[in-house]
């Protein structure tokens, strides 16, 4: 039997320590292509590119293994290792490890998100891994037996279509435990800093505190604050339903 | 009693048509700050600027009306309109219109939803307006008697919290009605095309074609090819619960 087809991508770039440690977890499953951005692309969400063409190029390969950068955003990234790297469908489309959180809205603006809305979109069983510290030499070695279990029972199982899994890790040196949660309620305050231009003018730098709306153990951010490993199933499909509902007594 | 203040944000700049035409309806309902891209930033979705920093200027100002660009992303203009450009908490938040389709999974890809999931993430009533033509000089003028009954109906019942409106017009100069939908099943195909650099070497371009795999009335890019003003409920809490149920029966 073929061993499984695993792409990995990132928003940190293909040089970031996360990827490179996920990369060896992931080679104990199947055969591993990463097609990552050349360059860090974090914040980039969903983005494509539309305005400009890319590019894409191998920088290493091993037994097992084979590595592409590319110019792209980390969407950008799966769809076109989809199309023209990887040389069959991957079992698999891998994000992270982040360095930083991507719980409660930071879901939205995050690329290790954006590489597996992606890879869902595409029909295939997708997992980000992210870990709650934005150290470029932070330590993932505590992360490695939950990804381990959690990738193990996802080749297994399977996902629901249209479904994709959010993986949270505390930073912390062990974890509690393993919650399945919903994304967090809360909100970014103080989110800009203004700075004078050495020529004049006014920037901003982009900024700001994360503050939690939400008690409930069951909530993402809430259960890694209790240092639990924090699972967030996550749907391509983010209508309101129960709005929906309401709305057709509006008589639009 | 203060007449409503109306953030209006796009991801095809300041200039574009689509945003002049909305902000000169919007008038009608209130005061309007455009706080929009100085340039195009399609296919942004919800992507932040956080490794340069970012400027934001006055363009234009009448009474009723204050126009800035910004050299930041969609969600960058909302987020720091409301740090430092209106004067006040805005009644509303509206995205568009924007020029090109944004329904079914394009949601997720979308700069004008990228201004509306901000708005609704800041606790404001947001509405993403949208026309399915890339015309840069497209007809306006059949979605402005529905903008104003959305906006007018919003502005008089609010909207949950955590939850927004993406509504789409097909490209016709009149439509069958309106019809409140989920987001339509289906996804893109042929997604790069190879193109040689004049000094060699391949780069892509992103093109492709959206494949619906949705028959149903009520799926908003379904509604859209039968001519209806397609109205889609969006939550920013994307968690799928049915899976979160059935994994806590996984053990892990």
């Amino acid at each position: 039997m073929e061993r499984p087809l695993i792409l990995v991508s990132n928003d940190d770039g293909y040089k970031a320590k996360g990827i490179n440690c996920l990369v060896r977890v992931l080679m104990e499953f199947g055969d591993v292509v990463v097609v990552a951005p050349h360059t860090g692309r974090s914040g980039k969400g969903c983005a494509i590119t539309s305005e400009v063409p890319i590019k894409v190029w191998e920088v290493a390969a091993e037994p097992g293994l084979q590595v592409y950068a590319c110019t792209g955003t980390p969407s950008d990234c799966v769809k076109l290792a989809c199309h023209s790297v990887v040389p069959r469908t991957p079992s698999l489309v891998i994000g992270g490890i982040n360095h930083g959180d991507n719980s409660a809205v930071n879901a939205h603006y995050s690329g290790t998100m954006g590489v597996v809305l992606e890879g869902c979109m595409k029909g295939i069983p997708s997992i980000a891994f992210s870990l709650c510290s934005h150290d470029e030499d932070a330590d993932f070695s505590p992360t490695f037996p939950y990804i381990r279990r959690i990738v193990a029972e996802v080749l297994q199982r399977g996902l629901p279509a249209g479904s994709c899994l959010n993986v949270n890790f505390p930073d912390a040196p062990s974890y509690a435990g393993v919650k399945v949660c919903r994304q967090a309620i809360g909100s970014w305050v103080n989110e800009w800093e203004a700075h004078t231009h050495p020529r004049g003018g006014q920037w901003w730098w982009l900024t700001g505190e994360f503050v939690i709306e939400d008690s409930d153990e069951g909530a993402d951010r809430v259960a890694l604050n209790n240092n639990y490993v924090a699972i967030t199933p996550t749907k391509i499909d983010f209508t309101d339903y129960s709005l929906l509902a309401e709305m057709q007594g509006w008589g639009l």
